[in-house]
């Protein structure tokens, strides 16, 4: 059950409420956001539902009461039943435009960044995506090139206006990722660092969800209820790939995830095939299986010099091949009333 | 490596071939097949490769030998570059043609099968699909009609012209199967049940195997491998979800399979939203990621009353929406110009 | 529901209770085994449970009616809650002692099965295991000696007087099969081969059921319940690994099986370290872990010469090993009450 | 390759060294570590290898020069062929004894906790656990209790002398926790948070490492390695079960992973079977299994008040429960020559 209150209700009038959730056995949960005041019921709601409904329906303050089933609650279409549209600048995710956001796994040198994300561009990119925090498996391998990587990612919105996605891997970088990049990616590796979805909880820039390896689609909805809770509501789901015992991709991309994720909530939901597949000559099969499928976005790896990339060079599209590729997948949004 | 024997080489020379084998070391395989003589070689091929490959093209009826690096061979892409198409009466799966199989999952009765076979034709499918001989769980759930089943399938292809695709369970029911449909389908289930396998090789009737539930692709590969190897080269995979941590959905649909397989095999490859997702909501989001994706057809379960079909029901299309998806397939296909 | 018919009714007493039950709605699944006279009922008992149980207590010929829950009804602890001994001659399996079998993977030469044979009893191996049917995941594999393999199990069992378990493949190999073993084994790959199921129910030897590879305990009980169903209750459960994203040995063993399994069912559960693992280097640790952890028996695959061997080489031990991992069985064996 | 220096090497001997990697072309990686001066070499390492080590050998300071071909260097058993035996106070994890840590998922009240600590003492238990900072997969799901836990916790160990072990979360918390702790747990979804694991590499105080849902455990090694190469080798790692299809327990205990972890590094390997079964009635079993297959200690929840308990009650045992599983861990642990 959640209670929502009147934004303009007063500190008093929210506590009363609170109180009265503890008095009769149950947990408060207040949604720190600033814009909305709900408060999450929390306990066994048995048969007493239905009273309690009508209960906290006549305090004063209170807008509604809501009974959600789901396990997450502001995450859930039952609770907010129309499409969320996540506005990047001009951008909105979520809406009948699918998103392509486009750049190379890690930042390499500025030359290097700023051509592709001209050549992303050209070819129909609307967002330019690229790592300076890069979360590796092994301590020696290359770890991203740090600030100095976010201010070549800036530079190269400066020179295209494309804005940047990139990944935050840890709380006390968050403030820093902040001042450079448009949306803070939450790594799969990062989808359960609870600390971490809470600070960009805290803060208004839009998040890029994605999906755990090991991460039913149910705790992906939980991780963005961390962050939904903490009052920012700007979250974009994102499926790359699962963990199974099938070897011929790098991971098994769960396309139903797509279906299943649009059923549950009203969040945007994008597919990253580059990590999914792992390679760049599987890429485009399903970049237009994600489309056809209902996805509201793509995030494509796309490199210039694959072969000597610092990272994930084996899946990464050349420009030529990414620029193709965007041309098939116009047709394919047409196909499903989308456009690319 | 594989030596290609002229087809009207004698006994003689195909034996000495197999003798010359021996003698340095190897294991000759022959290709039972009537229509090609073929002579895998086995055993660890080192650096002698190339002259062995020179030594076996020299001998006589021999018309060539190939180096295959995969572990099947005549499933190979590298043995057969083009696509192979398989033909069922005037149908081809693998051309530039989709092919819907459409239908209940279990024949329960005539009415009711041939009602729908009419539906499903009118939509636009091509292929009737229909259970005789269920595979269940449960020893004690509907086991399907048997021959009665058979007998009504027949009689909707009568009626509608449609080809009939149904399942094989056992090797002594292949002859049976045979006499009633157009294509054998291999449940998941028995993906390796080898000696089935083995019996549906020795049929001339083209043979659905479908991908078991924990089968990577190249298990699948292993398992045309033994069909193809007993002389029947009309396999067409399929693709029905493997099963993984994931429970939203009743199965994990492996999309990169389908580029994979096209990557790694001539043979076509179908897709089945209906087993691989378990639940009719999800089903039209995948099958046209399917089709946009690459699959040259689906199978899909269409009933005109889910709630009582007798198994499958959650996951089966009302006929208005099978009718509904098949339209919208069609606008997918275009877009990856193929038809529907 | 099921309804336990005295051993001595009538036929028509019992088809009375079979119309009743259609005559209600539900429909009769008849245990065809000649020792029991079970009726299982079939469908979706709702509210009127209770009324049914007394009902049918009423009926002439009934000696009780039994309400469970699982699934599996004929393999569930709550229909027959003591242990079930499975009896191969002298050796019981489910009973305080550990039964080890073990031998080669396949079935190879007279001379070196003969051999094993006797070096794994020395060590205190009670059955012997070799496969004559070998399921290849190539066709090009080697397939097995086929029933000169079964001829040469039968010679080591005259020598050694161990019985033998073996695997069968298909129906129309049963009753071959069946004229050398003395334990039929049903291979991963065959768990859900449901024809084979019933066809090894129909007969009145001890099977060895090995879990599928991507099955879940709850499959694996069914697929028992198909043996149990047709009158023979002589099964014996077998873990071999499941198929997992884990690639440091072959399979994942999925330890807890052990004791999910004694929980669910009255039936023996025994545990097959070498398919499990891949590696001989595990074997021993595994082992033990599965000794302590509850299994009733192991399997082990023990080679005289594991380099060569035609199938499954790097997880057999020699028989030098197998002798010292026998010994450290034993003391752990008898940390848990138990002998080996 | 890695090479060791001279711990007296002067800094300028060191950074020649870093300098001459540089200049031929690789990475040169610094072992940060105060007590042990180790460089690791990345890049690709081809034929020019043996030259390699023979030209680093040569330089002033090193002491010698190792090809390692693991990912992981410092964790593998190649680099330190002894086990590594982890220091807690008085206890010694990765000796003969087997160390088992208990105590209840949360930390709930003072009350509650000590009178568990004296339990668990009482019946063997070595180390106290209990968790403050909680990482749940819902916001709305008890938190724990922060520093308060970590007082109560801190108090537990004054009464008992028993060190604890506690979770820590973000990096931000390090300092905090190592206040209180005597070992420092990661959890699972925090195996791969690379920021955390620097972190806790910087401090000198143990840390127990939970392998994640989804990772292979070549990745537990990696992340292991992101410690050890941060200066602290006191890592010991932890099974606690990965995610699979099977759902008959919370997770899939890898039992194999403890031999292939015996056989990869030489970091001690305990099995978390509360977490990893998630049914307090399987916990024996698999607890008996791990110590039989050659854990070097196990994580046990137990909980006076399981059915109240504010997480994971279901997987807890009740004290006398845990004192008599600590009667047959001590048998089965004499079986393999070791201690409980």
């Amino acid at each position: 059950m959640i209670i929502i209150m009147d934004p303009r209700a007063s500190e008093e009038k929210v506590e009363s409420v609170q109180e009265e959730i503890k008095a009769i056995g149950f947990r408060p949960f207040m949604n720190p956001g600033v814009e909305r005041k709900v408060i999450a019921v929390l306990g066994e709601l048995d048969v007493r539902k239905a009273d309690l409904v009508e209960h906290f329906q006549a305090m004063p303050g209170v807008v509604r009461v809501e009974l959600i089933s789901d396990l997450w609650k502001l995450a859930s279409r039952s609770y907010h039943p129309e499409n969320t549209i996540v506005t990047i600048g001009d951008i909105k995710v979520g809406a009948d435009e699918i998103i392509v956001a486009a750049g190379p796994c890690s930042v390499e040198s500025e030359r290097q960044t700023i051509e592709l994300a001209h050549q992303v561009k050209a070819a129909g990119a609307k967002v330019f995506r690229g790592g300076a925090f890069k979360p590796r498996t092994s301590p020696y391998a290359f770890q991203g090139l740090g600030e100095k990587g976010l201010k070549i990612l800036a530079k190269a919105r400066k020179e295209t206006g494309l804005p940047i996605v990139t990944e935050v891997m840890d709380t006390h970088e968050v403030d820093l990722v902040c001042k450079y990049a448009d949306v803070l990616q939450i790594g799969a590796r990062n989808m359960q660092n609870f600390a971490l979805l809470k600070k960009v909880g805290s803060v208004r820039r839009p998040v890029l969800l994605k999906r755990g390896l090991g991460s039913k689609v149910k705790d992906l909805l939980m991780s963005a209820e961390y962050i939904i809770s903490e009052g920012n509501q700007n979250v974009i789901l994102c499926e790359r790939g699962i963990t199974t015992f099938e070897d011929s991709t790098r991971n098994t991309t769960d396309i139903s995830a797509i279906p299943v994720l649009k059923n549950w909530t009203h969040l945007p939901v994008v597919l990253d095939p580059s990590h999914a597949t792992g390679h760049w000559q599987y890429v485009a099969s399903v970049a237009k299986a994600a489309v056809a499928g209902g996805a509201d976005g793509l995030l494509l790896e796309v490199h210039n010099d694959p072969a000597h990339a610092m990272s994930d060079g084996p899946q990464s599209l050349k420009p030529e091949k990414f620029a193709d590729l965007m041309r098939q997948l116009s047709r394919v949004a047409q196909a499903v009333d989308r456009l690319v």
